[in-house]
């Protein structure tokens, strides 16, 4: 007799703050080659230098985003800061299906209606060590205009009080990626040997 | 502002049906020098040849260990083929005080009594791939009469149901202790990344 303890796929949510390093982080578990599926988010704002359309994001004309959207086909999907953003759904469906962990990030806002339609996700929530970090780097990106960056840290406080709605956080520590990385997968391995898996169904 | 999140010490308990490589894989964890504190059980057997008193077990007298038992000073005792055993509640305390993780072994029995006294403790259920290994284990292990091994075998089924109880499962196949090992360590790295803390009081 041998017992076969069933081994379902799992839906990964890296979410946190803006200027936490939630693209660092996914960047570097690709690179390590982790065998999960990274899901690629669709937005309708135009790519920022060096964005690639199907890496990065699909960058999709907001009437595209919408017809998705009305289709009930997207997992998420939200305007933050005047874009849309969200996670068409067949691309879990078919890492599921070959098998693979899917590893999406969404901003705090796109995670809450994750947590709605997924309950069984695994929410991880990305901080800094402190709030001076995240202003500096949010700062330091100059991707955005002084009243954007305004309306952001004003967001912080708030998203930072949404952290109890997680089921884990990793602090993002300066210089030490690799470590935030290593805990996320740690998380994922310790999810698959729970006696009472969370089976996500889409 | 500096986030501080709290970092409580976890009390780990590895348990599972007899045969199935508890000692292995707590030997292999301190081989490996895990930072954790490993409980020293107490007993009133006597020592199996090689068994070095307080590294293996505390082989205390009966009445030593029924004292101690009495005073509410065992985190666990259990009587197990007629020999008594238990955990001295003053060990993990100290542990924790000076912040470190707690890591325990007990049979399947000990770990209800665990739950009871300590419900925030972390329970891990050790098997194997196959009762047909679990029983060639216990065969090849050779300490036991024959009557104690088909008790033992017996009670492999009952235990194996036990699982449920438990909060992760952890295979240790044959040949790849190390993987077990690497395992359990994910489980308490996830366990300390939770937003929602277990912490232990005695």
């Amino acid at each position: 007799m041998t017992w076969t303890l069933p081994r379902y796929p799992l839906l990964i949510v890296i979410s946190g703050p803006p200027g936490v390093g939630k693209d660092s982080v996914l960047r570097r578990m690709k690179e390590l080659g982790y065998p999960f599926h990274f899901v690629v988010t669709a937005t309708d704002r135009p790519p920022r230098p060096g964005e690639v359309h199907g890496v990065d994001y699909f960058f999709l004309s907001t009437e595209e985003f919408l017809r998705l959207e009305r289709e009930g086909e997207l997992l998420e999907h939200a305007i933050v800061y005047g874009e849309h953003k969200g996670v068409p759904k067949q691309q879990v469906r078919d890492a599921f299906a070959s098998g693979k962990d899917v590893v999406m990030r969404v901003d705090v806002q796109g995670a809450a209606t994750i947590r709605q339609l997924a309950p069984e996700a695994v929410l991880i929530f990305l901080t800094a060590e402190s709030e001076e970090v995240l202003i500096r780097r949010l700062t330091e990106r100059g991707t955005e205009t002084p009243e954007k960056l305004a309306e952001r840290i004003g967001k912080i406080r708030w998203e930072m009080n949404c952290m109890e709605n997680f089921d884990y956080v990793v602090v993002n520590r300066e210089g030490e990626l690799d470590r935030a990385v290593a805990q996320i997968a740690a998380i994922i391995e310790a999810e698959h040997c729970r006696v009472h898996p969370r089976r996500v169904q889409l």
